[in-house]
Order: C-alpha cells, then sequence, then structure tokens
C-alpha cells in the first residue's frame, strides 16, 4: 500500500517528473531504473549514454500508469506539458518535427514494463501522420508509395488498437485484412509492397471509413491527439487479459504499471539497403557463445517478431549490408562487456544506417542459462556470486527433464525438422488452437500444441502443452521467446511441413496426422517424429543417478556440476530431502541431500500386505487387540528405517509418527476387500462397516489425526518410536557413522501433546536401551515436532520447551492458515487467480504475507523460549526457490524438498545468502539495502546443519 | 511456566516457608493468602486471627504440593523440620502431646486446594492414635469405648486412604465393614455405637491384621511416621480420578496444587452435650436471609457431610444446645461481617465447647446468588459493584431455566416429597448409578439420577443427569452440595421415597418407578411427581417475553432486573445477538440486546419451498440460469430482511452474506427429492446427481465458501446486498428509527477478496439509490468482514482498508487455528480432557492462549490501519463469560450471543469492566496489577455502539 500511495502522491505533485528524454548520447535516465521507465525505456537510456545509436524519444514512467489506474483512467494535470516539451527535444535531435509538414517526424508508441512480457501489451507504429502529413512525408523520401504504406499500416493499427475496430463475429477476417485483400486481388498482387499508389491510397481512404462507421468517431488528424489515444491505449493495455495471464504465470503483481515509450521512427522498410533484424549475443537456446539472430531486407521490425516472413540468419548480413554487420558485432562485445550479460537486440538499417531500437538480458533456456553463467565466469566478465544470482534457480529443472532414448529416436518415423527453440524431449497429442490443447490437458493428455505460428492469444495453450510445434517463424518468434522462457520443449519453423487449420491435420515426410495423434519433439536439435517416444533421463540425471560415465564427461553434466558446488560454497541454508524409501534416500544424496527432512511413516503401510496389520490395529476395539496387531508392524517399520539409516550414512533422519487419520486406511475398500478382510480377522463385514463410519469424518483434514492418535493411542507412538531406535541401534552397531534418528511429532497445538508424546518416545527409548544394554549416551536421538497449526507457531515458546527441533509443515499450515483445503481448492483458485486476489497456488509457492507470518511467529517464539532450536521447512515450499529464499531470511537451518528439487533447493540458497551480503552493484533502492544488511548481520553464522 | 518455576526454586530453597500455623487467636497467614494455604487454610487462619474458636494447627503449602509432583513426589528436604515445630505449637496452644502416653494430641489431616473441592481428596481423622496412645486417650477421656472406638476409625481411614486396602472384585463389602458387620451380629447390634469394648479392641486387632494381610506392611505405630503417610496421601488425592474430573469440570488448572490442614482433633462424638454441624449464614438455594444448616448431637463431623444419619435443623440447637446455638448465631454475624458474603461453616462443639473448623464462601444456586448479591447490597454490607463481581456469570442461566406449568403440577402424582436443594424443574427416565445415567444421557435421555445418597464417585452421572433425587441426607448433604454448584436440578433427602438398588425400583406414593420410567422433580419446593410433566419457562422469561405482570412483580424477575441494570451502568463492552429471525430478534431486544451481531442468511434459505429457488441457482449452469433463480430468491430475502429491520428499530444489525459450501443445500437430499426437483427444473436426476458429486468436498470447512462463493459468483453477493438494502430503505420510509444495515463479508483470508466484494455491493447500493431516487446520504450501510481465517488476523491492517467493521468467528477461527473440526473433534477431545491437554472445551471456551493471540493481532494490526475501527465478536464464545472478559481486555466494542445468554454477557462484561478498575482491595500481584491499569488506560472512552 505504501508504495502505491506514493506514487499517487508523487504522480499528482507538480514537481514530479513523469517524462524522461533519451538520445544524442544524453539521458534523463539509465539502465538502473527499470522499475521508473520499464525495462526497455531504461535501457535507451542506458544506450544512448554508452553512445550507442539510439532513436531519440523519451519514455513516460511506470508510476503515471499507476496514477491512470487509480483515477478512472485520468492523466496527471501537467503530463501533456512534459509530453510536449520532450517532444520538442526529440524534434531537436532527429532533425524533424512531429506533424511537420516539411520534415515530418514520425513517432512508435510502445509498453515498457519493468519486466519485459513479451507481445502482451500494444504499439503504435508510424504515429504522427495525417493526411497532409502523407504528403510531406511523400515528398521528403521521395517515395509516395512508402508514404501511403506506412498510412495504411498506421490506421490499421492505431484503428485497432486504440480506437477498437474488432473483427465480428459474422466475418471471417480482420475488416482491415479483408480491404487489403480485396485491393491485392483487384491489381491481381500477391504481397503488399507491390500494390500501387493509387491502390494504397484507395486503401486508406477507406480504412478511415471503416474506422468512422465502426466507432462512430473519425480517425484524429491531430498528431498529438494521436499521440493522446496511443499512451491511453498502452496504458490500458496493461489490464488486457493476455497480459493478465501472463502476470499469473510469472507472478508480476498489477501494481507496477507500464511505462510507454515514444520514439522517433526509423524505417527498415525503405529498400535495399534497408532492414530490421533481432538477435541475441549468444544463442539463447543452448549458450553457445555465438551471434544469433535473424533480420529481412526491407521491413519494418514488427515483421520479424510476427514470424510472417522467414527471416535470414544473422550472420548471412555480412554479405547483404556489411558495415551494418561490422558495427553490430563491435556493439555486441560493447553490450556483454557493460551490461555483463547476454543481450536481446533489436535493430533497425535506415538506408544504411544502424539503429539500436532496444537491448534487454535474453531470456535464456535452463540449459543456456547454466552455460552462459558458468563460461561468462570463465570469461572473467562476471563473478561467480553474480552467475549464481543470474540463474532462475526454477530453470535448473530443465537440466533434469528427460530427454528422449537414444537408439528409440534412431529407429523412429522422422517427418519434419524445425529450428530447436526449446531444449528437451516431449510426446503428447497434437492439438491446433490454444481452447482444444487446454481443454485436452485438462482431461489429463499431454498435448503438443501445433500452430502455423502462435500469437499472444495462444499463451493458454503454450501454458497446458508439454511441447509447442510451428511451421513459420524462427528462433526469434513468439513461440520460440515464449517457450524458452517457460521451459517448454520447441520447435519451430519447421517449414518442411504443412498444419491445415480446417482439416485439423500435420503433414510432413509423407505423413498426415489428425487432431488427438500423438507427436514427439526433440527440442535439442530440432527434429519431429511420428508417434510417442520413449524417454530417457537427462545428462545430469545419467551422471548422477546412474553413474554413466560419458554423461559425467559431457558439458551439461559439466557446467551444472559446476554451478552447484559454487552454490554449496555460498549458501548457509541445509539441505535436505523428503524421502519415504532407501531408493529415494539414494537419488536424494547424488543430488547433495545432507540428510532426511521428513519420511512419511504412514507410506510404509501401504506395503505390501501390511495394510492388513494396520487395518487390524485399527479395527482393534481394546488395547489388546491394538497391541497385537501393532506387533505385527513392528518387524516391518524396523525394516524400513533400517534401509533407510544405511542409505544415509550417519546423515539426520527426521522420521514423523503416523499422520493422517485412521479412516484413510479403511475408507477405501471395495466390499469385497472389506469381506476378505472380515475373514481374515474373524469378523463380521458389518462389523468392519460399523467401524468405517464411525472412523468417518467430516472434515478429516481437522480430524483424528497426527499426534492426536498418538495421545489417544499412545502404543502406536511407542510401537513406531521403537521401530525407529532399534532400528538405530542394529544399523548403528555395523557402521562408522552412527544414525542420527529425530523423531518427529506431527499436528501438535498444544505444547501439552508433545510433552506427553515425548514421555512415550521417552519411555520407548529407555526400553530398547535396556533391551540392547546400552548406556544413555549409546544411543541419542532427538524429540521435535512439526509446525503446521497456527496455534503451534503462536504458542511456539511453549512448544520450544519439549522440543529439539522444530520443522515447518508448510502444506498443513497452508491449509489452516488460509482455511483453504488443497484438494478442495481447485475448483475455486483458477477464479482467484484470474481475479488477481492470488498470484501464485499458496501450495506451490508459500503466502509469505499470511503465512509467513506464522513461520516468523514460530520461529522467533521457538528460539525465544530455546535460542540454539534447530529449525527447518519440510511442506513442499522447500523446493520454491522463493519460499527458500524466505527461509533463508527467517533463520531457518534448512529447507527439504523432493529429491529433484534438491539442485533447485540448492541454488536458491545460495542465491539468498548472496542477496544477504551488502551488494554494491545491484540497483536496490537504499532502504532495501538497509534492511538486508539488518539480516544479515542477524545470521552471520553459517546454519547448516 | 514462570509460576511453576518459581514455586519449585522457593520450594527446594532452605530459606522457604512451607508451613503455617494458627490457633490460639494467632496465625502466620491469612485469609487472602488461598492461593498458598488453599481456602481451607487461609480461612482457618482467618478466623483465628479475628478471634473465633480454631482448633490450632497448621498448613502445608501449595507450593509444597507443586514440588512434590515435581520431584518424583518427594519432600522438600526442610519440611519435616518445619513440620515437627509447628506441632510443638500447636501442643503449646491445645495443651495436648503428640504421640504422649499421658495427654495425647489428635490430628486431623485435609486436603484444602485453592478452590473447594468438596469431597474429591482425602481426609484422616484421629491421627496420632497407636497401641499405647489408645489407652492414654481411654483414661484422659476416661472412656475406652470412645478411645478404642477412635482408634478403629482411624485404623479404617488409614488403612484404605494411606494404605490402599480395598474392596476386591470377590468382595461383596468392604473388608473393614465386613469385620464391623460380624462383630455387630455377634453382639446382636444394630449401631456401631453399641458395641462392646471388648469387640471394639478386637475389631483394631482384626485391622491391624487386615492391613498386614493386604498391604504386606504393619500399620505403623510411630505417630509421625503415621503424619508422613497421611500428608503423602492428601498430596497424592490431588491427582486422583474424581479430583481430575472435577478439576475439568470446573477448569481448574492442575498446577494449582493442594495444602495439607493439620488440626488437632476436636470431638463431637463425645456424648449428649457433644455434636457437629454445618451451617449456611443464608439458604444457599433460595438466597433468603435466614440461618440455614443441620447437626447432629454425639458424632463426627463427616456423618453430617456424608448423609448417612439424618441431621437436625440447626434452629433446634436452640433447645438442645441452648449457649451454643447462641454462639453460633453471633459467629453468623461475625462472619457475615468480616467476610462480606454468604459462609458455609462446619463447627464442632466437644463437651459444651464450641470449635469453629472451617468458614468458607458459601457455594448457591444462582437464584441465591442474585437474591444475596441484590440484598447485601440493600443491607449495606457490600457494593454494587462486589454484587456484580460475586455471582458467576454463568449462574444467571438458573434464573432463565424452565420451571412446571401451574395447571399440570396440580393434576400430577406426587409420590414423594424432600428438601429443595437446587432450584428448577426436571422431567426426566430414572437411572440409579453414575453408569447408566451416563449411558443414557448418551444416547439423547433426559436422566434423573436416583440415588439412596451421592458420594463423589457419581460425579460423571450427575453431569449427566438433568435433576437429580437422593432418599437420605439432608440440604448440605454431597448431592446438594454439588447440585448446587452445578445448577442441577435436585431434591434430597426424600425419607418417604424408597430406592432398590437390586430391583432397580423407586417406590413412594404407592407407585413403584422402574429404571427408565419418567420422574419429575420441582426444585423449588422438593415435590417428586410420576411421569413426564410439562415445563414453563422462568419468571424471568415470564416477565421479560411475556410481559406477565405477576412474575414482574416477583423476587426473583426484581431482582434479576435491579442486577442487571447495575451491568449495564458499569459494562464498557456492548452486547449484541446473533439471531435470525425477527421471533428471535424480539426475544433478544427483552433480553437487553444493541443491536444484531450475526444474521446467518443462509438459515432463511431452508424455510418453506424457498429451498427449491436456492437448488436451482446452485445447479444453474451459466450466469443466465443462476440470475434467473436469484431473482426468484430476492424476495423472500427482502421480507427476512424486512423483519428483522422492523423488530431492530434502528438497531445495528450486523448481516452475514451466504457462508456455507453450496454443497451443504443439495448434499443432503433424498433419492425421492431429486426426482421431483429434477421435474420441476426440467433436468435429468442423474444431472442433479452429477452436479452433487461435482461439488462434494473433502474438507468443505476448508473448501468453497463464505466470500469464495460471492467471488466466483458476485451474481449471490450482488441479490443479498439488494435485498438488504432494499428493506433498509423501505423499513426506513415508514420508521422514525433508520435500520443501520451493517453488510459482513464472511470467510476473508485477503484483503483483496473484501475489497471485490465490498464492490459488489456498493454497487448493489448505486442501483437502489438508483431505484428509489435516493441521494447518497439516504441510504446509509456499512461493510465490513468476519476474522475467522488466520490470515485475515495476520493481515488485518491490510483487511481494515476496505473494512468498517471486524466481527470475530471465533467458532472457525478456532477450527483454523487449532486445525480442529468442531464435527469431528468429540471423538478425541474427552482424552484430550482427561490427558489435560484442554481444559474446556475451546469451541465453548475461547483458547485464549493460542486463538485468543489471533484475535489480538487481528484487532491491533486492524486499529493500527483503522484506528476508530468497529470490533465484535460473533462466535458463540460471545455468550461465554470468560471469553467475554478476554474481548473486553482485547478492546472490542461489542460482543454477541445468541438471545439467552445475553445478561450472562451483560454481567460478565460488567464484571470484566470492574475486574479494569485499580482494586485496592485485591489479592492481585503487583505485576498482574500494573498489566490490567495498562489495559484500563487503553479504553478509558466506553465502546459500546
Amino acid at each position: 500500500m505504501a508504495t502505491k500511495k506514493t506514487a499517487k502522491k508523487k504522480a499528482s505533485s507538480r514537481a514530479t517528473k513523469m517524462v524522461y528524454f533519451f538520445g544524442g548520447e544524453k539521458a534523463d535516465g539509465n539502465g538502473t531504473q527499470k522499475a521508473l521507465l520499464g525495462g526497455k525505456g531504461a535501457n535507451l537510456a542506458e544506450m544512448a549514454l554508452i553512445g550507442l545509436p539510439v532513436p531519440a524519444g523519451f519514455t513516460i514512467t511506470t508510476e503515471v500508469c499507476t496514477h491512470y489506474y487509480e483515477n478512472g483512467r485520468k492523466w496527471p494535470s501537467d503530463l501533456q506539458n512534459q509530453i510536449e516539451k520532450n517532444i520538442k527535444k526529440t524534434e531537436a535531435v532527429m532533425g524533424a518535427k512531429f506533424g511537420d509538414l516539411e520534415n515530418p517526424l514520425l513517432l512508435s508508441v510502445r509498453s515498457g514494463a519493468r519486466e519485459s512480457m513479451p507481445g502482451m501489451m500494444d504499439t503504435i507504429l508510424n504515429l504522427g501522420i495525417n493526411d497532409d502529413v502523407v504528403e510531406a512525408l511523400a515528398s521528403k523520401a521521395n517515395d509516395e508509395s512508402f508514404a501511403y504504406d506506412s498510412y495504411r499500416r498506421f490506421l490499421q493499427m492505431y484503428g485497432e488498437v486504440v480506437m477498437g475496430v474488432e473483427q465480428k463475429a459474422s466475418e471471417h477476417h480482420d475488416p482491415f485484412e479483408a480491404i487489403l485483400d480485396k485491393a491485392k486481388a483487384k491489381e491481381k498482387v500477391e504481397n503488399d509492397s507491390e500494390l500501387s499508389v493509387a491502390a494504397l491510397k484507395d486503401i486508406v481512404a477507406q480504412f478511415k471509413k471503416l474506422i468512422k462507421t465502426r466507432t462512430g468517431k473519425d480517425f484524429p488528424q491531430d498528431p498529438m491527439a494521436q499521440l493522446r489515444g496511443a499512451v491511453d491505449a498502452v496504458f490500458s493495455s496493461w489490464q488486457n487479459d493476455r497480459a493478465k495471464v501472463y502476470r499469473q504465470k510469472y507472478g508480476i503483481p498489477a501494481e507496477w504499471g507500464t511505462a510507454v515509450n515514444v520514439q522517433a521512427m526509423v524505417f527498415g522498410n525503405t529498400g535495399k539497403t534497408s532492414g530490421t533484424g533481432v538477435a541475441f549475443t549468444r544463442d539463447p537456446a543452448t549458450g553457445e557463445n555465438v551471434f544469433y539472430g535473424e533480420y529481412l531486407i526491407d521491413a519494418q521490425g514488427e515483421d520479424v517478431v510476427a514470424g510472417v516472413r522467414t527471416p535470414k540468419q544473422v550472420k548471412q548480413m555480412a554479405k547483404d549490408l556489411p558495415s551494418s554487420h561490422k558495427q553490430l558485432l563491435k556493439i555486441r562485445k560493447v553490450l556483454e562487456s557493460h551490461f555483463k550479460d547476454v543481450q536481446d537486440i533489436e535493430f533497425t538499417i535506415e538506408k544504411g544506417k544502424l539503429w539500436m531500437l532496444q537491448t534487454r538480458n535474453g531470456k535464456r533456456t535452463g540449459f543456456a542459462a547454466v552455460n552462459i553463467a558458468v563460461d561468462m565466469v570463465n570469461e572473467k566478465l562476471i563473478s561467480k556470486e553474480t552467475a549464481l544470482q543470474r540463474i532462475p534457480a526454477e530453470d535448473l529443472s530443465h537440466l533434469l527433464s528427460p530427454i528422449f532414448d537414444g537408439p528409440e529416436e534412431k529407429k523412429a518415423k522422422k517427418v519434419g525438422s524445425g529450428l530447436p527453440a526449446g531444449p528437451g524431449a516431449a510426446s503428447g497429442q497434437i492439438y491446433f488452437t490454444a481452447e482444444a490443447a487446454v481443454a485436452a490437458a485438462a482431461k489429463g493428455q499431454k498435448v503438443i500444441l501445433t500452430r502455423q505460428e502462435t500469437s499472444p492469444e495462444d499463451l493458454r495453450g503454450m501454458i497446458a502443452a508439454e511441447g509447442i510445434l510451428t511451421t513459420r517463424g524462427g528462433a526469434s518468434s513468439h513461440a520460440a521467446l515464449v517457450a524458452r522462457q517457460m521451459g517448454k520443449i520447441c520447435v519451430c519453423g519447421a517449414h518442411d511441413m504443412t498444419v491445415d487449420y480446417s482439416k485439423k491435420t500435420l503433414t510432413g515426410g509423407g505423413v498426415t496426422l489428425k487432431e488427438g495423434d500423438f507427436l514427439s519433439l526433440n527440442g535439442f536439435v530440432g527434429s519431429i517424429y511420428a508417434g510417442e517416444l520413449k524417454t530417457a533421463p537427462s545428462q545430469v540425471i545419467q551422471a548422477l543417478l546412474e553413474g554413466n560415465a560419458a554423461a559425467k564427461r559431457s558439458q551439461s553434466y559439466k557446467k551444472y556440476d559446476q554451478l552447484i558446488k559454487w552454490a554449496d560454497q555460498y549458501r548457509k541454508l541445509g539441505v535436505r530431502t523428503n524421502s519415504d524409501t532407501p531408493g529415494q534416500v539414494k537419488n536424494a544424496i547424488a543430488f547433495g541431500a545432507e540428510g532426511i527432512g521428513l519420511t512419511r511413516t504412514e507410506h510404509m503401510f501401504f506395503e505390501g500386505n501390511r495394510i492388513d496389520a494396520v487395518r487390524q490395529m485399527i479395527l482393534a476395539e481394546d488395547n489388546a487387540g491394538r497391541a497385537k496387531a501393532l506387533k505385527k508392524l513392528l518387524p516391518y517399520q524396523k525394516k524400513d528405517f533400517t534401509g533407510i539409516f544405511e542409505a544415509l550414512d550417519g546423515r539426520p533422519a527426521t522420521i514423523r509418527l503416523l499422520d493422517p487419520p485412521l479412516h484413510e486406511f479403511i475408507g477405501t475398500m471395495t466390499s469385497q476387500q472389506i469381506k476378505e478382510l472380515a475373514k481374515k480377522l474373524k469378523v463380521s463385514p458389518a462389523f468392519i462397516n460399523r467401524r468405517i463410519n464411525e472412523l468417518h469424518e467430516e472434515n478429516p483434514m481437522l480430524g483424528h489425526r497426527g499426534c492426536r492418535l498418538g495421545i489417544v493411542y499412545p502404543e502406536i507412538t511407542k510401537m513406531q518410536a521403537t521401530a525407529i531406535l532399534e532400528a538405530a541401534v542394529e544399523v548403528g552397531k555395523k557402521a562408522k557413522n552412527k544414525p542420527q534418528p529425530e523423531i518427529m511429532v506431527p499436528l501438535v497445538a498444544y505444547a501439552k501433546e508433545l510433552e506427553l508424546q515425548k514421555a512415550v518416545i521417552d519411555e520407548a527409548a529407555a526400553e530398547v536401551r535396556l533391551k540392547y544394554g546400552l548406556k544413555k549416551s549409546e544411543l541419542k536421538y532427538q524429540v521435535g515436532t512439526m509446525i503446521e497449526i497456527p496455534r503451534a507457531a503462536l504458542t511456539a515458546n511453549e512448544v520450544a520447551e519439549h522440543a529439539q527441533f522444530f520443522s515447518f509443515g508448510t502444506n498443513d499450515l497452508t491449509q489452516t492458515g488460509l482455511g483453504l483445503s488443497r484438494d478442495d481448492s481447485s475448483s475455486f483458485l483458477p477464479a482467484y487467480q484470474d481475479a488477481e486476489v492470488v498470484n501464485n497456488n499458496p501450495f506451490s509457492q508459500l503466502d509469505q504475507t499470511g503465512v509467513g507470518q506464522l513461520v516468523e511467529i514460530g520461529v522467533e517464539k521457538g528460539r525465544s523460549a530455546k535460542p540454539k532450536l534447530k529449525v527447518g521447512i519440510c511442506g513442499e515450499h522447500g523446493g520454491d526457490p522463493e519460499s527458500v529464499k524466505f527461509c533463508h531470511r527467517t533463520g531457518l537451518n534448512y529447507v527439504s524438498c523432493s529429491p529433484f528439487r534438491i539442485p533447485i533447493a540448492k541454488l536458491a540458497a545460495a542465491q539468498a545468502a548472496l542477496e544477504d551480503a551488502p551488494a554494491p552493484k545491484k540497483k536496490a533502492t537504499k532502504k532495501k539495502t538497509v534492511a538486508k544488511k539488518k539480516t544479515a548481520t542477524k545470521k552471520k553464522t553459517a546454519r547448516k546443519k
């Protein structure tokens, strides 16, 4: 709220600077001001400052956008004035005048949020043309065709984006396109560029008429009115559906708002010495250190990104436009050494002169992120710290995703190939629209979204798909860009294949596939296969879990391994695993787990025919019957724990006592199973049914479970404690590194519960010592609790009196803290995300504002009673990067997560530790730095345990 | 914890005073030290100090008891030494010596906790006799029979209580009683007192043998060893089952411990000028200002309480023992003017000399409590403040309990009469054992526990019963005492009736009733009727709700009315009602409600055939279908609100929007109902079944309910808001006092939820204004939220930005805060109470330690954003006195409860306000006083709204 208010106040004050100029090697802002100027605006300023050729212009700040939404979509009073002043400056640098009838300046108007949201918001080009200016433009360029082509492009964009002309349900085509198509048909030409001037003039007239008919308003001839409309449209596009979906997916707050960049137009569509392109300073799919990009001769920028014309590789520019190519190669180096990162650039060449339109840090796959970061450290371009901080921790999951099984891929029917835009292997059923893809995914199908090209409207379908295939567009097309960012497997521009939307078919290699048929994509090399191919583990997995020597020699594994080693150097948080079997534990240790943070003992109850003994225990009507059944279970449990302790080789193991309501073990029986069980236990099926009914609960999540079972039936706790401790003793006899059992009592709400359960565990320990003739020091164990009930967090000082450790069970703490059942919330969480009540599913990413407070209170109060209390987290949030960082800031000792999340948790932990350090280079505001320093001081000691 | 630690530390220090002497008009302690000396010990000291004749003795503090339990039941090192010193002092005052063979001093050893727990713990009398002392006693009293009778009584008590001799399962009788019975049979006498000295000596020998055989140990001849055993036994009895049950019922913490009172024996069983009795300074059942009690000539004190011999009324003493009677009447006045309250006293007359053995504030019925308090104010004995503070708020419920319908009672078959020991009217089925009573009550029967006499073992049965009937014992018997305290209807000592345990019959008035037959008790007058009698409202109810003129003139109503007026003067908290219908609202206003704190709109959905429209709305598959159904519901809802606003006459009304999961409205349909509904709605039954399945939730409490419905289906919120506001406008047109609607959004976890719902409500308001042509100021309403999810409390500052009021929904806040489903917790809460994890059901009495923190955080954060935020509570805790006091301390503006709890809430609120005031007379420690003053300063302004 504070930020909002401040913004409001500032924006409404007369003195506030709302517009920032750039151009002519000067700029009001700079590259650090992304929050204020948006990414694009800040970097345009920065490029101007370092002397790169940037068309002059200015940026309207994000604060103005916030003001706009907080004030019924009205402009702050001084905005118009500031814009006019900056147009004057732009005119001065570019040597042309906005709306001038001799030497007119045209403008582009583009959105630019703090984080790039490619294609999500609106853009208007060629702004400033009217019926008079078009003539001036024609005579200035000495090219009437160019002038009227620009005018008709402008009219279409303005009509659609600003004035809201839409395709009607009754129309088969966009109405502007329809006019264009008619004109082409009349002149019997195929391309827009072949149209005669007369035709273009006629089109312009028709476009203006269309606008008037559809909107009831005339197209504004006043350039300044055009600009006002365009700025409003960009602001409005911040709240369009596409932008909202995108923000949800990436957790971008609606409050950020977008900046608006108004910039002098330069034209790549002015002949054979003109052109436009996009490029990456390194390969964004693999990370390879090569200049990588595409361009089109005689085209406007949007043509490249839209993927309609297939562009040329940037290396061909050496032939086509040698001097501009040379200049670009130089700029590539300047940019990387200035920004210390891979840059994603847009450029235009107007009659031989190179203009830089944009630079930003390039989005890249997880593979590329790791490769580039490690390479740049080796090139001494960046430090290890920067390398660690730069890779989104979540992206490491790309390196663990499956690939195709080699031999099988060789045998598979190849039907086409394209650009490898998103590495990995995906098999699934093809669907040709986003809607169909979403529907199929909702039914549980794996989907390959198959399109000629994708556009922002396809976003939901791309999210739902396993993989994406396009038959048009290059590595910089929308499909490639978005897939890369999402970590989706993607092959794009498969020109040897054909999509027929009307027949719903994909044809290639002599094969025609229908909607719903299986297709497989190899996103590493761009191969496309008919059918469903088996996958194999990634190289990193093969190296780590299968000890594959070739995989260990691979660049992919080596760089991964280097990165994790760096992460281990920096992180302060321990990283443990949630694992229930010896096999899982072994994998987790291969991934670098330092112990077990959570073993769920009940999972073991379902194995083999143990469930019979469990059910016998549950159905027992007295202690004797229960004791008998528990006696049967003891050796099973002991065997489980033995395997786990052996796999751990002396690492600590937090083992949670029985947690779920007993009903879960008997509620799911079929009547046949009930009959059989009744026979085994010598009771009637009616009796079993009665017990099932008795144990039924309205809200089992809040029912008789967790330690509530152990309080009512202490004999269960005792059996489990005995099994754990006997296993520890027996493994310990043979092993060099003794097991470190940590027995965890679940669902504690009252300190007394833990006290009572601890007494039972201690009693079991005394008996185990007696049985094996051990001294007290010869059987060590800890007793602690899960903090997963708000009351336990709020009274953590009392609970800590009886605990040697806490582990935050944030799954249940989220359920209780938000009053939200994980199982039931799926029916309304999507609506909640649409309404922006929540940005993330709180079961995936910890709700730091709410549930996080309970964690903070729990840690603070727990340590107030026991300063050295060991505290961890074992909810699924333990593998979510943002949540891991929160755990670091809150002073936890460790996080625990599933084996495959361990690398991610390690990297996030290292990043959190680095965020703690006083960071001179970062763009943090002064206030933030102070806050962070404070936190850092708190936790100077390493707390990996 | 702090208290425990302090106690431990003190008790283990050598310097700590563990034993407090009293006697000879002197005392170490005084009446204010109940926490340390127990109630009995503190008052013995106080009586000694004000010059009353108290047998000398000493009190071992409760801190020693705490030490005893914290140190494996061992004595602190200095205790023996301090006891010995105090025995010397006792000897000096009483002129006799413990264990002396000439002039032996005998001792009684009794428990005495901070609060009286009658009959729950153990007592040993006549301690100090051994084979030699008995002879000295005989010669001192010149009565061998008395000496050996005392010895055999002592042996039996000591054998049972200290040495643990028990009746075996194979025995039909207590083994001591069996020996006694045999001796009486041999001598052919009926009463113990008729036994010859020879027989008594033989009994003594047999008793000693019995102890040796059963325990393997000799009865200790050393008086000091006897004393040590007795003290241990009293400490141990603090943890016996009876005591635990009692503590649970009355919420007494186990940490308090008991003191032990060791006192010189005086003997009421030493002839016709001796006697013993118990009395109240006023009638504890009705409150009438008369000396009220019973005594027995030639008896020991336990005989009166046990109810075996029927005692005489105390006024008869004027004839039997005139001088002692006169002295007692004087003491009655001294005690009342000293203690400013009704006293419950025990006395013994030994050969003409009166000794006071105990005084304590008398337990009384709710009727008596109100009468006495108001009378004492009128007598200028106490202040209004004291009167208000003295009455347990809960006891006001006695005054609201039903009575018998007059005419019907006259026609009923009277089968007996007894002492009216617990006022009120009860009908139920008779059961003769506590077990049977508990079992029948568990089945939902109303039970009259019918016994010859009750003992502490019957406590569970008494708790389960509606009424209690005994055929023996007087108004001071166990049954009367406990019933009075529990507010149970009780008739005791119905000598004209006979209970036959073996046949399970109750006979009287020529009628024999069997187990399970109906019986009715009039506890006002002591009448007993066969069959089930209709009940009528109490006088207070008749006066308030029926406007009955005679009832209004009754003392009972007048004093009630006076008391509530005083409460209204002092309380700071507003008191509102939870009411869903105009009828309920009218009742609540008659009880003094100041508005509605909670109207549950969904209750209205079940009335008549509205449920069809509700179901139609739920089954709708699109907005149009839902809108149609909602349109049908609107007039119903509007009518409901109209009635409520009319009944309120301008008082504020908090109306909660739809809360329960939609499944609740359709999940309970039978297949027939489904068929019918399908027909009505023109859909298939299969469709309805599918929707029912879709809407089913695993944990509906945490599912799609509350504002989550309104977020997904804003049209529901809009319909409800429209109905509320239209009703408010239409009622307001005719009424002088305009309705004050307060629309409450339930189950908010995120501020954004409230923001969105408020927008819908505001939109509805705008439309209502338009419809009725009103200006903004002409339709006023507030929008607020229930705080019932921990996250809402933790982020209350954000939530408050959109709220005009908060109401704590402590039912759900308890469920989420404790992770405990109200519906499911009954299966293990009893075990939790047994294990002393919880003292009270957290759904009845707010868990102040845990859930209370969420309330405190919510209030603090809410007011940090909006200092004048109106805050109330509408969970059921709003009618629980302790919870009401908590609400006062936390600074709430009002509590809300069901209509019948309003008087209780008002009294509790007044008490809370009085507790705030700097109280010079109270025993609060310095620390507490400071804390309370702080709170008081915070809330200087009255906050009734």
